[in-house]
This record gives C-alpha cells, structure tokens and sequence, in this order.
C-alpha cells in the first residue's frame, strides 16, 4: 500500500487528484473542501510536500487597538484565526479596554535566533582550549556565517561546556525573516570550517540548546527571536465598565494565579498567550511550531491608585514578515492588512503581537473575576447542535 | 476609527464583505484570497467571531505509517498541514523507517482533562479543614458537575493548599471531545455549589493549576488531556539504507542532546515533536493554542545490539474528534481520512499523532548525525526567489 | 599512598589518632580543633566512617516564637547553627514581629517519604500490563513492604511509563523518622518480589524519580516528606517599630520579586528559605544534603487594609526526630530545646521549623525595602579583622 | 517570657550561660554538648548572634582521589562532615576506583558571583532608555563597585526588563571569598548612585535574579560562584573489581534515570551530589545554604569499548577560602587538609569538591546497578539499637 508514485515535490493538479483519490478510495471518504481552494498549488512550492489541498480556518477581526510601539504606532485591527468560539470577542473587548485607557506600550527589548552545535574533543582541558579558540576566532566564524546569507549576521556567542563535549550557542540576526533555515546553513559552515581546523573528535550541528520548538528556561532567561515588553495603565472606569470588576480584584486574583502556576511548574505566569499567538501565527503565515516557545511569558500587575498597571514580558517571540508562511496567499494578505508583509516590517509585527497579547490577557483576568468566563464561551461557543459535545 | 457596526457573531456575506470593505481602506490592500473560500461562513457560527475569511495553509500527506495500538491498528495515511518545506517528506522518511522495521507501539496510558478553581478560607486552620470537606463531599461534587454535561465525568481531584487558599485540581473525563468547555462549565456549577454551601471569603474558576494551553510541570508529571508512550525498534538494515547512519551514532547524538537540553532547562526532551503537532493539529481541527503543552514530551533510546529502540513519552496531548474545529469542513475531511471524524475515535486519534511524532523524531535525529539536516531544507525548502530570504 | 590501614568502621581513639597524624604530615598542618570534641567517636558509629573528628558550627538561638500549630503550640525558642553573620539576629526580627502580631498559623497537610524503581518489560503493551498488574497487586507488595520494618508503611504509588521501562513512585509514611533508609530496604523487598513474579527484564531500585536530594518539580507539587502551610497577618504597627516600613511597600517588591524569580526559572518563590533550613538542620540533627528539595518553597502576600498578610507553602521539608543524626550529643540537645527528640515529635517539629522559616523571610524582605540589608550584615558580619574580605 | 537581655552580639562565657540556662528551665533539658567545645566563643564574632554553644557533626576523610585539574594536581584526602552512615564509604570506594583508572581530569570554566536589583521606571519606553544608560556608564558603575573592595571586581551585567521595571544582574569576581557580603555592600553603592542619577520611581537592592541560596535555571545555564566540569575513564577491570558491575550497565540505568529525572522535572541530572556538597561544605567552612543551588549538576555517561566515560557539569557551586565559615577553628583545618586555606585557593579547593562528587556519583551509580545499595547502608548505617527507626 503505497502514495501514487508522483514525487513529493509534484504540485500538479493531477498529482494532487491521484493522491486524493487513493485516499478517498482508503477512508471512504471523499475531501471536497479540502481541494476546493482558489489557490495555485504550486504557490506552495517551499512550503509543504505531497500536497492535496489546503486546510481552511477561519479568520476574525479584533480593533482598533491603539499601540504605542517604537514601530507599531496608531490604531490597529488585527486579523485572528482560530476556531474557539468566544477568543475573537475576548480579545476584542481587551483591545477596547486598552485603548480607551489611552493605549498600550510596546518596545522590542531584543532580536536574534539561535543554532547551538556541540563539539566533542579528546578531554576536558581541550574542551576549555576550544571554548577559547573559539573566542579568539569568533571573526573568522562570523566571517564564514555571513558569507552564506545576505541578511544573517552572526552576533555572539555562549559556551557551554559538559565534559569534553563544547555546546556554542551562536546568536545571528536574521532580518525580517524568522530565520531559522538561514542560520542552520550558516552554522553548517562554521561547523565544516571548524571541523576542518580544529581537532574535533565529533560534532553535531544541534545540540538542543537552540532551543528551537521547545518551550525552555533559556529561551526565557536570554530570549530568542523578538524579545518585548508591553504595558498598559487599566483606568478604573473603564475597568468598571467595560471589564465589570475592578483594579484590586484583578490583581489579587492574578497574584493567586501567579501562585498557582509557581506550585504547578509553569513557564512564565500568563492566563493564554497561547491562544493570541496561536491565532495571530496562524493568519499571519508564521511556523505554528514555534507557538510553543514563543507562547512563554510573563504578566506582572500593580494596583495604582484605583487603576491596574499591568506589564508583559515576552521573551521569546518567533516571528518574521519574509520568508516562511508569510507570502502564502491568505497569509500576506492578513499581514498587508497590519502594514506588516515584506522587509523592515518584523519589529512592528511583533509589537503589534505583544499589543494583542496583553489585550487579550485582560479581557480573560477580567472575565474570571468577575464570573463572565463561562457565560461568554456558553453565548458565543455555540454552533450547529450536531457538532458541540456538552 | 471603528468596525462596521454589525454584530460581532454576524456571519452574513454582507457583513464580512462590509468589514472587509472597511479594513481594504484602512490597509489599501484588498484581501482577495482570505474571502474566496468555498466554505459557507455560517458553518463557523461557534468558532468565530467578526469573522472576514478563511486563512488557508498547505497540507501534504504522509504514510503508510504502520501502528500497533490498542485503537489505531494497520497501516495509516496523515495528512499534515505546514508552511515549513521539508518537513512533511521528513515525517514521511520517519514513518517508512518504522513501517519496514515492523511498526510503530503505542498506548494511551492515562485520559483525563483539568480545572483548578482556587478557594480563599480564614486561615490555614479552615483551609486545612476544607480540603478535608473537599474529600467527604467529592461524591455531591460529582453529582452537580455530571449533572451539566453528557459525556464529562469528574474522576478524582488533588488539592494544593498555600496559606488559607485553597487550590483544587479537578480531573474529568470528556469523551471525545477536547473537554474544556464542558469542563469549565461543570466546573462553574461546583464552584457555586461550594460557595453557596461553605463560608468561603473569596473564589476564581482558575488558579492556573489546570494548567491549560501553557507548557508546565504539573501536566508533564501527573498528565493532562491524554498521555501515551510509544517505541519502535529500528532495525539495522533500516537505519542504514533509508537513514544513511547507524544506531550507535544516533544514541550517542541522542543523549548528547538530551544533556543539552537539561542545561537549557528544556521541558521533556526531544527534537521537534512541536512540529508534527502543530501540523497534525491544523489539519484535523485541533486547538493550535494546545500546542504549548501538547508538544512536550520525551524521547528515549537504547542501542539493542545493532538496531535502536526508541520510545515517546507523550504526557499532555490535548485533542478531541468532536467538538471544538473538528467539524469545520476540511477539519473533519482530514479527520476522515485517518478513519477519526466523531464519537468513539478520539484514543485511536491519539495513539496515530503519537506515532506520527515518533516518526518525525527519528527522521530529524538521523539528519542531524548524518548530515542530511541542511541540504535537505536547502532542496525541499525553496520556492519563488522573492518569497525566501537568505 | 593510603590511608593507615585501620578498618573504615574503626571508632576507637588509636586509629583516630593514625589518621589525624597520617593527614598531619601530609599537609603539614596539624588539627587541634577537630580531634578537641568531648564527645566519644563510638557514638557516630552508623554516622560516618573513616572518623578523624568533629566539625564544630556554632548555634545561636532566636525567639520567642509563638506558634499556633496543630502539634507545636506556644512560645518557642529555636537553635539554628551557621556561620553567617546578622543571620541568626534577622531570624529573631522576625519571630518578634510574628509574636507581636498574634502569632504564626501553621499545619501539616501532607506526609510521604519516596522511591522510585523502575523496571522494564519487553514491550509498551506489557508495561501498560505491568502498571496495571501492580495496582491490581498492591495489598501484596504493601505487605511485603511493611514486613521489613516496625514504622514504614506503604500507602499509595504513581506509575509513569516512558516505553517499556515502568516507574514505580512509591509513597510510604515513616513515623518520625526521616525514613530513607527504612523505606529503601522495604523497596527492595519489593523489587525482589516483583522480579521474581512477573516476567521482568531489568529493575533497579532508583529512577530518579523519588527525588531524592535534589530540586524538583514533582516533590514541589506532590510533596515530599513534610508538606506544611503556614501564615501571619502582619500589623502596621508592628511593621513600622520592628520593621521600618509598611504592608504596601512589603508586598510590592515581594511581587517584583516573584516576577524576577519567575524569569530566573527558580522553584519557588521565597527570599533565603534556604538559610533557615540548614541552621536548623546542622542544628537539630538533620540530613544537611537534604536542604536540597526541603528549601524549595513559596511566600505569598496580600495587602489586607494597612496589615500585610503572608503565606508560605513548604511541600517538601525532610527531617524525622529519630534515627539519622538526631541522636547525635549536640543535635539531640537542640530537639530537646524544642521539646521535639524522638518519637511522636516530627509534626511539631515540622511546625517549628515552617514558623521559624516565616520568620526569616518576613525579616528580609524588610529589610531589602527598608534598605537596612547592608547596614545588618555590616554591623553584624564582622569579626577579627584578617578574616574577612572586603 | 524573654531571652536573658543580654545583648545579641554578646559572646561571653557569662552570656552564653544565661541563655542556656534560661532554655534548660524552659525545656527541662540541659545542654552539655553543646557547650563543652574548647572553641572560644569569642572566635565566632561576625558568624552568629545569641550565641549558645556549638553544633557538632563527625568528620571522615576519603582518598586518596587523583586529581588533574589547573589548580588541584595529584591525590587528595578529602574531609566530609556527615550523619548519613555508609557516605564516607560510598565516597571512599568511587575515590578509589577514580585513582585507578588513572584520575579526575577537572578545569574552572566560569567564576562570578551576583546581585540583581530591580529598578522602577516611569514607563517601557523609560526602561529600554535605561537598559541602554547602564550599558553606557557601566565603567562609571565599575569604579564606583570597586571602591568599595580591595577584592571585588565588576565584571559584566544582564538587564532584564519587566514593563517599566528593569532588572539588571550585576556579575562580579571576588577573588577567594564566596563574596557575598563584599558584592552586596558595592551594589548597594551602586543602587544609591544610580537613585541620585537616574530618576528612578524606586528600586531594591534584589530582584531574586542573584538567585542567591534558590535552585534555579539561571544559575544553571549562566553560572553562579564557581562553574566547572569534571570527566573521568573509568576502566573496565575496575568497574568490574571495585564497582562489580560493568560500563554497559551504569550506562544504561544512567540514562534511565536520565529519562526518570525529566518527568520528573528534576534540575540537572545526577545521583546525589547534594552528599558530597554538604558534607564538603560543613566540613571545611562554606555556606550550608548554598547547597540549595550548588548541588544542581549534571552526569554524562558515554560507553567507550568496554570502559566508561563520565563526565559533570557542576555550574553553580558557590564556595571560598577566606571569609564567611573558613576561618572558624574547625572548617580552617580542613581546608589545612586540602592544603586550601587562605588566599589563592579558590579554584583548587573548587576542583577537589568537583573531582569529589564525581567519586560519589559514581559508586551510588554502581551500587544502583549492582544492588549493593540497600546491603552497604545495612551493613554501616547501623549504630545503637535505640537510634535508628526501621
């Protein structure tokens, strides 16, 4: 039992039929919507092998959202996919909040992404000559790094070093892009070059201190991707009227939750980064993968006066405007409709992500206060009676 | 600056087109491919709100996977939806190697989905006494939280006490369906159950113990959603041919790489598992926000004489096959095609994500000891000149 | 080169002195403090081996302390043993202003001592047999467990599987020993029985997942040892004379705090728990390489009107008040201070040392706020001259 | 009821009597170990307040242990202050098979010690101009840090940055002292310059970003007092002889336990070093509450031909030769021993403790495998039959 013997790589309307066709012939069942998009299959050439159609979600609009970035400035409305019912309206509701309390602000805090290859050498005394050669030839290596791309640059390093194996967490800048195929071709080079000039025993080019995927404390600690903070001064009234409780209530309920996280072990302290990112990753073309680092965060509130200061760390964001998913068709356009798509926009993007994030980690603190969390998901999580479980 | 004023959970062709209209002119790019789908909108009524589209990604198809689970018997076909080029032909090498060395085993070890309201008491006295009362009266909990829901059931919970606060994990079964509304909503009754019948000062429906869509501790040790272990025993012959390495060469990189991410301070260990559940979860309907705890987990290896046994540890994988995005049209296609659209099928579901992910580990582990890793994404990652950076 | 031939367990003054001369010349320093103790080496027979003398600490003593416990109950005045200047003086601020405010809350609300073996089976369909088998066997193995001691006895277990390989997490109660070793020898009878009934491939008794001496989330959620809670309502008055500052000001920086722990990936959350557990552990007689997991734990605070209320959850404190070092001559004499040597002691004695530890964290993160941090260790940090940098 | 009103800082033979005999009445016990020492109380000025006696722990030494570090060149005998009966045994036994397969090769790869205050700014915008005016005047900082130290040295910082609070982790050197006080008295100088030249809304001298006496990832992935690693080649004639056990086995339960320890969410991996680290540090003069983040380290274990290859990665081992509990009478004659007292031995003293625990990891590892773990603490965990519980 075997795939129609058309290459992975065929992106040909007739490939695309026969794999299909296999498939209905197996389950019993024939996808119609799965093959009835407008796009040009091989607008995906890059993106995806052994294609047969195209997965379809919805897509919902939050705004204006009034940011103050260093790069995301003015309102903005920010397309969302997702397919839990209620999320667009909470975040919605917390976009309102923020910008009737006169907006939120934003700044990057700090840009690179990682590649961590290890080294294994004869004995540990050489292991720390290593880590030192490589100090002292970090020119030559970023050198080698940036004659394979036109946008990365290799930044710096750290090592770490476990017996006679030497992890070097490189640390490049990658443009507008996320970066991550650019940066594994660059330190495929340095680890050729140095496997060439050094008497290296063994090597790998990873070594998981990336740490790519993974949600980790160093992507926490020392960031990875875009690193932001965000805040916003919650005004009492519009606290009462639009969140229905008050300052002192949301913030003795967040510092419990922060409490309860601590006790389970959680990365962070949030109540669901996770679903901003998720929905914006997913209209917004970037690697649904990387929700799981970039998903880590941290909310701090602080009662102030009768109005609730609240601040977001968010170290780990894996974003990019080129490359990637981001010039698929629906994908580039939810990003046009950010000001977002192409070059010298990836900083704005993220601002205008950890601007979401916030919005939407206030409309949920609220909504768990004061007792609207399962009214709204019961209002708006309702579809045909066939498909909701209860 | 505001929406057009039609209601957020209007789903008229009217009122997209309207909003639509309205971001065109804000943005000065009209979206052309978010609204061209084939999809009726009304059919999301329930996932989204404001809705202006449908976002569209790439799925390709892997297999035949074979699979010796409890529920997931034979040989599968899966269908992944991704924008990162190489990784659907990566998975399918994976899913080959384990097919021709006899398969992948798999098991679902535990099933069970969290709310943890928080209690605040009078003292640590009346804190201790209410986790007691917690215990005697769990049969009238279970009552009032069954009495909301069809298919939840409350299983057990575990009480965490911090000074007078009380912090309640509740575990409930839900059937096929993810759970978390259903959950909420039982739990929501038992919540107020409680405070109407024990003098507490203060609650919330969540402490952050649950701990939901974000990556922690608590659901990689105790479970959340369902947890299973898998392994395959990869044969020499294998290794060698499809692979290009051995086993030895794979363990050692394995277990470097597992010392790596302990420094990292990682969750679990393993390479991408994010990626196959991200892509697994686009596909067929599931929360893309779950992939923050979903994707940790741990992989082992042994060498067994020449050939590698591998196994998955997979604690947290929150999934449902109804319910939720699984009826959305091309969601519930590709969940056809797996023979896992509907009630009586979520464990068979489980135990073929997790096998996909075994799968994916040992195509990546292999590239990265042989060398494969770099060329290719350099081959399979490329599309129209101007769409990648370099 | 060796040590004089004298047989490790050889207490008598002779090879003491054999050891101590064989020492003296190789490094031509010769010990007088070590060998001055009045206490006769016979008494650690089952404590050490290879005994060249004592190693002395000084103990200060802090109180009163005013517990309202469930065992400990009443003014208090507790040893603690260290060589950190201002130490043993903050910890005595602290109780002060405890006492002055009504007291300490404090209870036991678990109680467990770990191991952990892990077998392995041929396959992950018979390991999910194998978890099953053991819960279906438990009477059996409890028997077999509780036949090799007076005051162990087994009282539940957590299965975890990672492939084939089963982790058995057995959870005993030890009366008021400590109860490694108790409960070690109870595992192996376990183990011995379970390999020789059912078809078992390889076992060993530690998995790493007991966790003994060291950090770790499980004993953080689950427990270990002794799990306590403790609390104070701090008055404004009290905070103001002893303290010099206020409820507010206390409880935001303990926020930051939390915030900046948070990013650091620290267990816990607590300002120098550390410090109290091992002065009363080198006091009273404890495993000092147990301060390892007993030192993570959680302070939480909440303004209430000008009071500041503060918890402190401490699930994994280890000690007993028999067996181990707590009839050693010094260390039986500090439990006597207590009122907490031998049996029927360990819960106030756990009680003791949660109230002491409040205490401690109280005084320093007033004294951080207030400024006065520097200034204590100044004044009380010094001593002759040459030994001390600066 | 009050301690006699002596003054804290009183450390007359007068003094001390008032106290204990205030506590013997109290209590009904009367201490006589505790203040039978030969120690001149007035000796222990600046290491304890309300001073009562001394604790006393029995001291055994190991060795030798072949050490080829930087510092520490040849064999050692190594003193350790321990209750645990069967440690010095344990630690004696992997001490010897270390020296027979040729000796611990052991480098320092890190040294610095940290404080991390928190400085609050008007808002985000505000915190990144701040991050960027610390890195501009950080030579400013640096003088006026070490002007308040004849040997502290700052070297680098991280700024962290939370909304509008930053924290910024200062790293210093402290040549031989643990250096905590000496690096908290200049970055309370630093904290006051700043305050007068920055307008900051408010600061604390610590954020729990040090993170001094906490475990911690930070510490673990960046360092903290001294980071080293250690390696050893075990031979296959003395795994067999000494361990009777071989490398395949250790190697295999090694990496179970690996996998044990990651579920678990231990930090690091590792048997027990929290042994060998407390008893080092009682015996030879460190801070006991620095074995909360000393003892999280990391075993690698690779089979190399029939040998075993075994190497830790100890990252935060916080330890001095001068200073804090060193110069007490005791603690300096052990470090006398180790030919580590004073000035200058430092790193040699941190390579001794590293090779040490390297020794004990390795018998606990075999005596696992082996099974002799349970028949050693019987045989010398025993003393007389009314102390130890069973």
């Amino acid at each position: 039992m075997k795939l129609p013997k058309k290459r992975d790589n065929d992106y040909s309307a007739e490939a695309i039929r026969e794999r299909v066709k296999f498939l209905s012939k197996l389950s019993g069942h024939k996808p119609e919507y799965l093959t009835s998009s407008a796009i040009d299959p091989d607008l995906t050439r890059g993106n995806i092998e052994n294609i047969i159609g195209f997965a379809q979600l919805p897509v919902g609009v939050i705004g204006p959202l009034l940011i103050h970035g260093e790069h995301a400035k003015g309102n903005f409305f920010v397309p969302m996919a997702t397919s839990e019912g209620a999320l667009v309206s909470s975040y919605n509701r917390g976009a309102h909040a923020i910008s009737l309390s006169g907006g939120v602000n934003v700044v990057v805090t700090a840009d690179s992404i990682q590649r961590a290859p290890y080294f294994v050498l004869e004995d540990v005394h050489k292991a720390k000559a290593f880590s030192q050669w490589i100090v002292e030839n970090f020119s030559q290596l970023k050198a080698i790094a940036e004659g394979t791309t036109r946008h990365g640059k290799l930044i710096k390093h750290h090592s770490f070093i476990q017996g006679r194996m030497v992890i070097v967490r490189f640390y490049f800048s990658s443009g507008d892009a996320m970066g991550m195929n650019m940066i594994t071709k660059a330190s495929h080079e340095i680890c050729k070059y140095i496997s060439t000039h050094y008497p290296i025993i063994d090597y790998a080019i990873e070594s998981n201190m990336a740490v790519d995927k993974k949600p980790a404390h160093i992507n926490s600690i020392l960031g990875r991707g875009k690193s932001l903070t965000a805040e916003v001064l919650l005004k009492e009234k519009i606290i009462s009227r639009l969140l229905h409780t008050n300052a002192k209530a949301i913030n003795a309920a967040y510092h419990r939750q922060v409490a309860g996280g601590l006790i389970a072990g959680a990365l962070g302290s949030n109540g669901h980064l996770a679903n901003g990112i998720a929905a914006l990753f997913m209209a917004c073309g970037q690697d649904l993968a990387n929700v799981s680092e970039s998903c880590v965060g941290q909310i701090h509130t602080e009662v102030s006066g009768k109005d609730l200061y609240v601040s977001l760390r968010l170290p780990s964001l894996v974003v990019g405007t080129v490359g990637g998913g981001t010039s698929l068709p629906t994908q580039r356009e939810c990003l046009e409709i950010l000001g977002c798509y192409g070059e010298g926009k990836v900083h704005k993007f993220a601002e205008i992500v950890t601007g979401t994030l916030l919005a939407g980690e206030l409309s949920l603190a609220a909504a768990v206060v004061a007792g609207d969390f399962v009214t709204a998901h019961e209002k708006l999580g309702r579809n045909r009676p066939d498909s909701k479980p209860n």
